[in-house]
């Protein structure tokens, strides 16, 4: 995050500055059909600590850890290495805990996501072992986009006893129009995953629209037998001026054992966003995601910082399976951005689930009411 | 703490400073009836890591994980903005997580408190999520004093299948006389906690003058049936030279289901210390509590650094329910403090439990010596 | 480590530094006669976030946390204070979670083992309560060497129900052949440990050559009825130019309950390193144990960096007991040092494991290759 200095050492060699993010949620869900499920929750989003820095201008390194579940999770931990190939052309290869490169929102920080939580895409449309996985990735930048390749065993974890998955994982966007007050944004991604012996369960919880509502998910109920998945998703978006849109779907196929039939993922999402305020969307051509806005007048220096209205429609079916599940959510947020790196986000969320198995089987809907405060630094 | 120097951006727009104590124990008791609670152990009271920062002179944060049980707990983590409406008048907002204001021991933090732990009223006095909630405080701080009021979810954690318990909780201090070298100290507060059905709870197991004896407990046996908590205090003390004296007193109702009566605490401490090296307490008129003493002759400069010697009675009666419980301490203690920030101390605790359940049932009395070295930085 | 600059304050009073560590582990298991041992992992072998500070000559701390299996555990943790009794002796006084002061390579970081993973002798003629408890150490450093004492509890943990075990340790060195090019090392060490009753598993899984395959262990089945463990063990080695030995070998014998006999662990290893390059061995003639090199030419500053070609035979024997066990490792390694502080370690290791229970009961034999990027802040 800009939020801090960052220190140098006397000769310039090395670089180093702490990490850390604070976000705090409270939510309010009505309008269910179960009492179970009309519940008000606070929760913490992200509680990181970390440290990032360089060596040179080639090596860098970053760690951080989150404790928002009020144990340690560790996050991004890798060391890496960048340079150039020409003057248009730049890579970088990192080896360690590292964050998957894959679809927009899910190549997007926890603290740069447009809405409170990611879309259906990035949250079901995703190798079993999540978001992180030991090991390698390299990336090359172009002028006009970038592609990355990684493959990775299985989160940091303390279990050795079985070989662990292995997933690969690539991703390439491009820029085919941009100029300095927008671009069209092109992206695709996939990732073949090998499932180890001891991580066949293939059974998803998938929240909607807030993760701090724990009754409200899309359920598959018991999915034994996993040997395996296969997803990949495309994304069509790009901004002018204040205003930005993003579309994106994907497909997921998991392999089961006994001659089972895949189990099928589809999901899709479309987001827009306008910062009334005029700042540009936030919107990292290099990595082909979400950053920290620059706000153009923020209210630490007196001002009124940044105001952009969001809404989102997003939908999730998982299929081919005894106990089909399928969900839909349509947001309307508000995101104030005090500067770059502090934000207030509100969301009001129409959802909709309907699983076949489960305390709360059944079609129903309701409302959700969420707010979050954060900081990263 | 100020054992680090806080580091400013070029502009000096940001400050961000590291965070973290060390607090290491050793403790003996004997003379109990049981041979399992005269046991010797070792533990770390506080082993904490985080980072506290602010941009422009209103807006702060600050995060803060303990890792003295070998496990990550997340501590204060709250993002703030303050602001002064005249010239005598300042207030702060603060979301996240937070540290109750509530009872003079209570509000103080555990590298300041003037004894190895905070007293009766502190610990049972309290509702039942503890010393941390998620959600807001407003303060306000006036010439001779300062009220609180919050608003409060649970702690941090994992599960968010049942709606938040919602606590309450309001203090307020004045100096009805104030000098340079004394003040007098006023204080009240309570707090309302509703009851989650998941956290109906309310069995009480309360360590006496030490926690690192797990024998060492007032306790309750099982107390089913919990829907909601109400407790209240007050504080009396104050300080002239290097001498002060503070006395608390604290009930809490917590209500039962099933037409059951309340099961009522009752507790109360009456607490002093004197520098016999000159220095004046490290009472902090604007929050009401205790913060670092203003060492005169440091040892790190080759003086004595400061002496302390303090006493305390303090009692807890668990009332109202089929097994009661009560128990009392008397202990007298020295603290050495070889600069503001770093710290020696040594308490001998006479303690008195009797329990109507458990392992140790019955009256019993011994002795518990524990010493302490702590570092804040 | 030296990755980052050190902190002061403006009046040079405080110094604060920031500590790190990341090494990222990726292996692989082939030749077993056992499917369940030729697996494929990766893992983090340190994933550690801290902070060391002083305050004037004299007092100093360190906290540091580990998160490589995905939840915390506390590594150091101590205030120290040192000083000069003469011109050519020096002493320091710690307490807090301390790390053992025990045979050469138990006594190097785990960011600066010549090998992946320590020898036998480190791992196995340990107390039980592992590498760390919490108590105090003296050590004093004379121009020839050193010796250190200390006695300890229990781990830092969250269990205070029973007393908590006793560990007494001590460990000498000595140069008696000393130049700037070379020495010649000789250190004996030794601890003596009393079992609290809630410890009395003398169960041992020890991994041979790499941590994370969990299948390949030297296992002793299940032993109870431990009351306490002896353990000694010699060190002999040395440089001399670019090119390092070091022997140990040491004897555990572990007291049981019930008149059964001692169970007796013996181990020995054989190590040797040559940097091509040209660089000395990172003995620290202070510690008696090895640090980070000095990198002559550091790829950072468009060198070569520092090349070691290392060899190792090591071996471990559990007996006195129903199910002895045993195996041994022979390793070629190669380390590449980016700078001081940023490494590559590839390691062979032919083992051969002999257990007499256990899913792998029998005679055994295999290769493991694995890879650490490494980098110390």
């Amino acid at each position: 995050g800009a939020g801090l200095p960052v220190f140098h050492s006397a000769d310039g060699e090395y670089t180093f500055k702490p990490r850390g993010r604070i976000l705090a949620d409270v939510g309010s869900t009505f309008g269910s059909d179960h009492d179970g499920r009309n519940i008000t929750t606070t929760g913490m989003r992200a509680l990181r600590l970390g440290f990032e820095g360089g060596v040179g201008t080639h090596f860098f390194y970053q760690i951080e850890a989150d404790f928002s579940e009020n144990a340690a999770e560790i996050m991004t931990a890798y060391v890496g290495w960048r340079d150039a190939l020409s003057d248009d052309v730049s890579f970088d290869l990192r080896a360690g805990h590292l964050f998957n490169d894959r679809a927009f929102d899910g190549s997007t920080g926890s603290d740069s996501t447009a809405f409170l939580e990611r879309n259906t895409v990035a949250n079901t449309i995703v190798p079993e072992r999540g978001y992180y996985g030991v090991g390698a990735m390299a990336r090359a930048f172009f002028p006009r986009g970038h592609v990355s390749l990684s493959i990775t065993g299985d989160r940091v974890d303390g279990d050795q006893s079985d070989s662990d998955s292995r997933t690969i994982t690539a991703r390439a966007h491009v820029n085919p129009l941009r100029s300095d007050t927008g671009a069209l944004h092109l992206g695709a991604w996939g990732f073949d995953e090998s499932l180890a012996s001891s991580a066949q369960d293939l059974t998803r919880n998938t929240f909607m629209g807030t993760r701090f509502n724990g009754a409200l998910r899309v359920s598959t109920g018991a999915l034994e037998g996993g040997t395996g998945t296969t997803g990949y998703g495309f994304e069509l978006g790009g901004y002018q001026g204040p205003i930005w849109v993003m579309a994106e779907a994907g497909q997921r196929l998991a392999r089961r054992d006994a001659a089972r039939p895949d189990f099928r993922t589809r999901a899709y999402a479309v987001s827009a966003g306008w910062f009334l305020t005029g700042e540009l969307p936030p919107y990292n051509p290099r990595n082909g995601s979400f950053g920290q806005p620059r706000v153009l007048d923020p209210v630490f220096g007196g001002g009124t910082g940044a105001i952009e209205l969001t809404g989102r429609y997003e939908q999730v079916a998982f299929q081919n399976i005894p106990q089909p599940a399928d969900g839909w959510t349509a947001t309307l947020g508000a995101n104030w951005y005090l500067n770059s790196f502090t934000r207030i986000q509100v969301n009001g969320i129409y959802w909709q689930i309907d699983n076949a198995t489960g305390p709360y089987a059944g079609s129903d809907s309701g409302q959700t009411l969420a707010a979050r405060l954060g900081v990263t630094f």
